[in-house]
């Protein structure tokens, strides 16, 4: 039986990182770009406010001659025009002249304060309209001026970031009519095992239903990829190495669940050989996932995933998504890692660094973690609450509740740009 | 001038809910099923595992078998079958006989226990194959007793739970080939203001390009429901009726945005009394967004949200995402409400309740919520950072660093029951 030589964690990704290439951009609709990467920074085309704007509805007036305004003298303007947001006044203003402003239109050139409506009584007479004030403003008071919250040319968002709502405002504010994002890598996923039933099949003795491939399938999309299933790997390895030759043309990344480890059973060892692919590593100092196996062909890296749920699940997210991310153009591909405390004693011992799958709790404004579904390394219950892998380094002998330990987050856009030591 | 009287928060949040109807289900592929929302509880549909099964490769035998072996002592066994995974041995075993077994194979009846391989040497005399073991195993040694990670009948996860990876697994695992969901709510967008360009037009003097429009479609996508982007809604009150009455036929509620204030250009009050639409609120005690307005004509909600960015994104987390998770099943239909450490000062005092954009940081293990964004209620850039709405109550006087205060996750997929006072 071959023995594999286990490499440290830190060793591993550093190897994957290193054939992960480089990404590619292709420019979409804006209306597609939510929930994508930019290849692109996001830059200010024109100042925010772009012109001196009213946020209030009122009047805007030149403020000195407000100068002489208070409650027992009151100073009246007549009211020479109006602007709707969107229009511009043309006009000049005279001595105690006013225009009628709405929240959101330009302030006249001559103006330098808008009064706000509350603020004014209004009355007519014939068709000429008036209003009267009981303060004094001064110039600048209600007046967003131009450039006040971004100026022209300043890099707002930068390549590599995930494109929020937010994100969304600024590429609209600012043009973006089209949107340089990343190219989604099409990953290809294959299960192998011949104890794998499809979904619709009834239970069978010694048999289970095949989940990690719908598992995996939902990680890539939640990585920003693009899945393409292709069904179950055949047991002979001609007709195996015909369905990998074929798949591989239609895949930036390949993905197997199972076949990796040593038994007879096991045709993954012997793909990578006959088609020629260099095997980065194929046992990692963790749990679960030591059998994880990684190669490269070409351009193409192969992902050899375990079979186990859990050791798959965690494999992905160790090894496959900062791939994804890389492409995508992320600083910080890696999964965000921060600090948590412990919610419950977990005594077993880690003689290698340990992933547990764990739910984590923020009510009080601590980071707590519960690694409380952890039973063994395929209870397949416990991933649907798992928001975070808690990490426990290898040659360590339990925790205790409270202990502060290192966690990695799921669900978070942002990353880490290297969270190994 | 019309004068509106503002109602708190926690009653206009209470009056919504009260109209938001009942979700619908619809029954798709599990293919489709990553990040909807169940309609329907995952039940165990048979014991996991659903047989006695080999955690690892080696060697089934009777444990009785192996009580004399020792290192001095070793114990041979004729091997007399093999089974894959997914296959069944169904011969009877002899004493000192054993069967190979594969990782996740079902061990066999008369077995009750099993050996690793690496514990094991092998030999064979002519056909027949043996192995060795240098020491005693106990019953139930290396084995995965049926039923120890979920019992048959246990409810895994409940109706109305984000699909998430993990979930997925389990839908894969228990047969769910289609799976009930929840019907993604349709929610139409009409942008208000004659200000407004499109995002491909040039900027001209006096408008701005419609960011709203954008945002809102991108947080209907995040809060799981289907945005459908209507245009901008016409200035003339005849041709708006006709646009809502046409878009109240093809959609499930409707956002406008701009539009609600008392300012002439403002037609949506106006909207809402033609149509025969009741006014649940039209002021709140909240900045920004206290013009939000909200109506129902019919099982239809009409979202009043105000032009101002920041308003309307807030107007739409407070307002129309709890409906849409209401209507996905969900039992915590609010934003999750945790506590924060306030990262720098607001000495702002807060007349009225406050949400502030913010940004926060988990590093240390401790929820930090960092306003630094916060500016004036127009600043779009800072909704591109925004992870949570930091809560200040009204009343307050200003908030120091380190202060805790209340924040709402943006990104979370839990929600909170209430998290309203």
């Amino acid at each position: 039986m071959e023995i594999r030589k286990p490499i440290t964690v830190a060793e591993a990704v550093r190897k994957v990182m290193t054939a992960a290439g480089s990404g590619k951009k292709e420019t979409i609709h804006i209306d597609q770009a939510y929930g994508r990467r930019l290849a692109q920074d996001i830059i200010a085309s024109h100042p925010v406010p772009p012109f001196d704007r009213s946020p209030y509805d009122g009047f805007a007036i030149r403020a000195k001659d407000s100068k002489a305004a208070s409650k027992d003298h009151p100073v009246t303007f007549r009211v020479v025009g109006e602007i709707g947001a969107g229009s511009v006044f043309t006009g000049e203003l005279q001595e105690r002249e006013a225009v009628r402003i709405m929240t959101g239109a330009q302030v006249p050139e001559d103006c330098d304060a808008v009064v706000m409506f509350e603020l004014t009584t209004e009355h007519t007479e014939g068709t000429d309209k008036y209003m009267t004030i009981k303060r004094p403003f001064s110039s600048g008071d209600n007046i967003s001026f131009a450039g006040e919250d971004t100026e022209e040319g300043k890099v707002l968002v930068q390549k590599g970031e995930y494109i929020n709502p937010g994100v969304m405002a600024l590429l609209a504010t600012f043009g973006y009519h089209m949107v340089e994002v990343a190219e989604k890598p099409v990953i290809g996923v294959f299960a192998t095992g011949s104890e794998l039933l499809d979904v619709n099949e009834p239970l069978q003795p010694g048999k289970i239903r095949n989940s990690n491939a719908h598992m995996i399938l939902a990680q890539i999309e939640r990585a920003g990829a693009e899945p393409l299933y292709l069904g179950k790997l055949p047991d002979q390895l001609d007709l195996c190495l015909s369905a990998v030759g074929e798949a591989l043309q239609k895949v930036d990344m390949l993905i197997t669940t199972g076949g990796v480890s040593v038994g007879d059973y096991d045709l993954l060892p012997d793909v990578y050989k006959e088609i020629g692919a260099e095997v980065l590593f194929n046992k990692v100092a963790m749990r679960p996932g030591s059998v994880t196996t990684v190669a490269k062909t070409g351009e193409k890296i192969l992902f050899g995933l375990s079979g186990n749920p859990s050791a798959c699940y965690v494999g992905f997210e160790l090894f496959v998504r900062p791939v994804i991310s890389h492409r995508s153009f992320s600083e910080k591909p890696h999964l965000k890692k921060v600090k948590a405390e412990l919610a419950q004693d977990f005594l077993k011992p880690n003689p290698f660094t340990r992933f547990v799958r764990s739910s984590i709790d923020l009510t009080d404004g601590v980071l707590r973690v519960d690694p409380s579904g952890f039973n063994k390394s395929n209870a397949v219950a416990v991933l649907a609450y798992t928001d975070v892998l808690m990490v426990l380094p290898g040659g360590t002998r339990g925790f205790k509740t409270e202990d502060i330990v290192d966690v990695l987050l799921l669900d978070s856009h942002e990353g880490s740009e290297w969270p190994w030591e």
